[in-house]
């Protein structure tokens, strides 16, 4: 449980606003208010002093106020939290994604700064706590627990145990972030164990990671005191979960979206344990769908009640995290509230945070600015060279990384090469591109090279440092001139997205912030991430977002068939395997 | 929020039987799992290991246990929490109530040890906690906020803020104990403030009590933080509490009962802030209706959902105060649970304690034993003589304090005295008694005198060291002969009740830990009570039970007319008043 802090003085003052001694520094007047508390709506108005809820009186003209906003009979609900999201995922700075959603009616959120722990470690880590100090935004941490995700890749950092400790104590983290190494829980292994324990000790709580998990695993996974789960796919699989005292957060983001499936099970006594996450969230998607917002219309739409539905966007969060002045609009807490004029097709028209109106119909009042300096960029690039992209032909056969559209598992598939002097080339003929993942951290000089099908790439090259876990810089691209181009575009820009062809760069994002945000506002990165699907799909990618996909070719925790920068890895045997493969293997490839 | 605490080894072998590789403890089998997580009734095994739960499944045999209990298909749920209960009004030691409440189905209650530290300050609270040390029964503590209760008064401690804030970090501490004074907290009174504000930063939960207090002053009392009420005495009082944010613990128990008038606010929606309660629970009542499990069955009875009736006993009351592994059967939960035959007539047939069968069909496995050395019991009364109960005619009428049936309000009634040899004497034509209040925890000499009605004595007097809050030594008589024999019997135990008439002791029952407990089992106390009662009864007394009446008659927080050591308190002026009324009062007493 996270301290309600209120100074005795300060308590003092808010008392007498709220027994009618002194005004309010705000009265809302006119509301029906959403009372996530009881699961009622009623008139009322609310009285806001020093950025706390001072009172909430049935009959309007209670309470005095310096300032009086009139409702109108708009619905006031508390504002939305989202349970667990990867704020690197918008590619924009905290301060600009509060900009972005603070007008979607979202005040908190529980972030895991896994990617750029990833990169820069704990400094980080705390680069988003200081990037996120004083934003209208409460943006709550949850500190990484699998940095980095496996041995089979180099990563910018490794938190242990310690690193963790260390930022326990910060008034804004609430306990161990994702344990996305199921096994290493289920079966026990010191580190895993020794991070949920870290949490438990500190009174707050370890989040998991669990998807697909169920039977005797699952009960090992709970029995660790993990407490919440992000990954269920199914119905089933979510109800299990809830049995097994996870509170099930439903996903609905960019990279994954789980609330149709799991709808079903949520109802007037399965509310309380179910939330919503993000998880990722695009910044076109922000821009043209929403956040929160767009999930509570969305399960509106399915017919869910639509205060259950805030239930779960607000106090469900709130209480499970511990912020028990969070959540909810009663005295006492923090005046985060949203207005809005539909409650079956819910569009926020004011977002009050902390007392502020600090968004109204879709503007937000003053746009926060970052002024905190990032870590230290360094893309540790190699020197490349069109041979630091060329495949030596030492086999027949190779294992070629086929990306399913709108999945972020591949398949495994044994092609014939096509080869030229010696060395293996693309093949667009049947959508067989080169791929490649440069280590851009320790200057290992590392460059993982392999074969990729799905994009349908014609011509040029794709590059992006977003390549989760690690994040380092992934090529796809037709020849190795311009795969190197792409390359060395990014490692220009100190990270970044770029899509070139014939020797001409045809569109880039710098992303200089641990070559995963940008230092622009969201509008901008989402026109010109629109300008990068251009052109890829002028040079043939079907793909609705390569870069996207490509974000994932390297993370080796997803199956089935990945590359890093120390080389393929075989996910289901979760250990580097060959790019060719032997003849045996050759004769045994069934014929069609 | 309480730590989940588990070992890094220990949790590591939990999770080997978690997973199915190591024999549980105990495998419970062939019952039916009520999961209050999700409100659904399912045929479950459940393996224990360790005193928590491994796993739950849904097939039998799924895990392997050193031991096998077959349920026969009898219903298993968390064994049951009460919400707020003072241990004291047992009359019992933790050993012995532990002994009498575990075959009722309850393994935990969260008890403000309020009469011992208006008796022993923090001695008292302590010994609480070292009296309740490693029983099966889990006692929380709530640190008492309330001492003295008044001015009024003379108590045996005071609590101040630093006082609280040396118990605090005790891991059986859950936060500060009823807000009583809520005047105080209203008004921003400094040292109400302090005790807020010092459980809030401790993270901990500040407990509420706020009778019949509603609209802007329980604003202001919710503005404080305090985040629970368990003094509603009607629907709608309990709704706005619901709404204004606090968990409303609906109070059953033997001076005050609630379920009846509050059992139409409990709905789907509204049942996850409700909690079950006891507050008090005198021996005859715990041992011939029950604890939790009474309550449970009376509303089920009365309509309610039994699975909602079971979480307001169980997970709603645990996650309320951060319990985040109680009141649940879920993996890593603490495997305190209970089996029954009949959801609508719940009888519990084990209570298993951290994975102990503590009970069975109404009998303790093992009876608990008091180790622990009470503080030093020292009944301070002074030298008593006849005169100490003689009061000086100085008026021709009086202030008599009017008790009624069944409550612990009092009224105010102004009657014509009845004097001899210049001596205002008991009228028990009229059922007007004497009534004495002596100080007895500092040597002060104060003994208040004064008038009361409705006990109908009509010969010998009762005296008892259990009157709240400071239990200073209350005697009820008809003369003062009896009256100092009665007080010198209890003063002579060490504290106790007593009847006497004629120079004769009726009956007594020594309660010689700080006056308030017996050290004997709870069904010698309750046959005590008995024998006491029918004592009273003999002398003529029409109330049900006056020694529970004369408890209240010196408490100067509850209306009317109240007598402490320091005399009459008109509680509606909130002072000393004299016994006598001046000319002019009389001559304003209305005739009939």
């Amino acid at each position: 449980m996270k301290p309600f802090i209120l100074d005795p003085e300060e308590m003092k003052r808010l008392l007498a606003v709220s027994r009618g001694d002194t005004p309010a520094d705000l009265v809302l007047r006119g509301g029906q208010l959403v009372n996530v508390l009881t699961g009622e709506i009623y008139p009322a108005e609310v009285a806001i002093y020093g950025g706390r809820i001072a009172g909430v009186a049935e009959r309007d003209g209670t309470y005095k106020g310096n300032t009086i906003v009139e409702l109108g009979g708009e619905f006031i609900a508390p504002g939305f939290i989202d349970a667990h999201v990867h704020l690197e995922s918008s590619m924009v700075l905290p301060a600009e994604f509060a900009n972005a959603v603070l007008p979607r009616g979202t005040t908190s959120v529980v972030s895991d700064p896994h990617e750029i722990a990833n990169v820069h470690g704990l400094d980080g880590i705390r680069f988003m706590l200081k990037a996120s100090e004083g934003l209208p935004l409460r943006v709550f941490v949850m500190l990484s627990s699998c940095v980095p995700a496996t041995d089979m890749e180099t990563s910018g950092a490794r938190l242990g145990v310690g690193d963790l400790a260390s930022l326990l104590d910060h008034p804004r983290v609430l306990g161990i972030a994702e344990m996305m190494n199921y096994p290493g829980v289920v079966n026990g292994v010191d580190d895993m164990v020794q991070k949920a324990a870290l949490g438990h000790t500190a009174g707050l709580r370890v989040d998991g990671h669990v998807p697909l998990v169920r039977g005797l695993p699952l009960q090992a996974y709970a029995s660790a005191g993990i407490s919440s789960d992000h990954e269920s796919v199914s119905a089933p699989e979510a109800l299990e979960k809830l049995r097994s005292g996870f509170q099930v957060l439903i996903r609905e983001g960019s990279t994954a979206r789980n609330l149709d499936a799991l709808l079903p099970i949520v109802n007037e006594r399965t509310a309380r344990f179910c939330s919503f996450a993000t998880d990722d969230r695009q910044p076109d998607d922000l821009e043209t769908q929403g956040h929160i917002d767009y999930i509570i219309r969305k399960a509106t739409a399915q017919g869910l009640d639509p205060v259950l539905a805030i239930q779960l966007a607000t106090i469900n969060t709130a209480r499970h995290f511990g912020l028990d002045d969070l959540g909810a609009i009663a005295p006492g807490y923090h005046a985060d509230l949203v207005t809005f004029k539909d409650l079956r097709d819910l569009h926020v028209t004011r977002t009050f945070a902390g007392g502020q109106l600090v968004a109204q119909d879709g503007q937000v009042a003053a746009r926060a600015t970052n002024t905190v300096m990032p870590p230290i960029n360094n893309m540790l690039v190699p020197d490349l060279t069109e041979a630091s992209f060329r495949i030596p032909a030492t086999g027949s056969h190779a294992r070629v990384i086929q990306a399913l559209p709108e999945q972020i598992v591949t398949r495994s598939m044994p092609v014939e090469v096509r080869v030229q002097d010696g060395e293996v080339v693309a093949d667009t003929q049947r959508d067989i591109l080169k791929i490649a993942v440069i280590e851009r951290h320790k200057r290992t000089g590392n460059i993982g090279l392999g074969l990729v099908s799905g994009f349908s790439l014609r011509a040029g090259a794709l590059a992006s440092s977003i390549a989760h876990d690690s994040h380092n810089l992934v090529v796809v691209g037709v020849t190795s001139e311009d795969m190197m181009l792409a390359a060395r575009t990014v490692a220009d820009m100190g990270g970044g997205i770029c899509a070139v062809s014939g020797g001409q760069v045809l569109g880039k994002l710098p992303l200089t912030v641990a070559g995963l945000m940008s230092d622009q506002p969201l509008e901008h990165v989402a026109t010109e991430m629109r300008r990068l699907l251009q052109a890829s799909m002028s040079l043939g990618c079907t793909l609705a977002n390569p870069y996207m996909a490509m974000a994932f070719l390297a993370l080796p925790v997803i199956p089935e068939l990945k590359l890093t920068d120390m080389g393929l890895v075989d996910v289901m045997r979760f250990a580097i395997c060959p790019l060719f493969l032997t003849a045996d293997e050759v004769a045994a490839i069934p014929t069609r």
